[in-house]
């Protein structure tokens, strides 16, 4: 619990939310800005800011199916995104990790304009990582 | 093993990567298209097409975490993003579950243009989707 963290309230339940899935460990409720019909959030009740702190939460991985699928179900979607954002410059807006669960429909996608690149150096870059594994 | 499958191929051997980290279950390794330095995918071993289909795939949860820290922890990311895009209207371009883990740097934000609305008739949509669960 962090007393200025707004899904922290909604978990507590000192701020309304439209609650769609509870466990003892995590919480699913709707967004309350959806960018489309169905958009929820999957987020842990313990208070961690990023992925990056979520080693011990691998219950986190049955919500997320369980509501991505009862997204898709209830509204006959197309297609789902599944989107976790940590830190400011990947967009994350709430300090509080989640993730979006948003439903994807024919004719209402959305415009991602990714700069792909070619890769180079990869075996460079794929040593570097591993070294931090 | 599905044989028209990119990513198992990738997975026997029989197309190269640059592998960043492997279990029993799942590999990850580079993006051969990276939108930025370190975007690697992680992905089970097993062939399922959505998420829809990974109930029994907790092991992934572990796989996400360990590599979203790594490529930050590599090349001192500010931010990173996990995305994963289930059917065509959501952007999957390779019908094997996968996870893009996106290391993000500031001075290369992407614009994501977001078209977010009000929350209208929350009761309704979140009961339909209890429902499925």
């Amino acid at each position: 619990m962090n007393d200025d963290c707004v899904f922290c309230k909604i978990i507590e339940g000192d701020l309304p939310s439209h609650k769609i899935y509870e466990t003892d460990d995590l919480i699913a409720f709707l967004d309350a800005e959806p960018v489309s019909k169905g958009h929820a959030l999957v987020v842990p009740k313990k208070h961690v800011e990023t992925i990056h702190e979520a080693h011990d939460m691998d219950y986190m991985w049955n919500g997320i199916v369980k509501v991505s699928t009862a997204v898709k179900d209830a509204f006959n979607a197309e297609g789902v995104n599944v989107e976790q954002n940590n830190g400011e410059v990947a967009g994350q807006e709430v300090m509080h990790m989640h993730f979006h669960i948003t439903p994807r429909y024919t004719g209402e996608e959305i415009e991602i304009e990714y700069d792909r690149t070619e890769l180079k150096s990869g075996e460079k870059l794929a040593e570097e990582i591993r070294s931090e594994i």
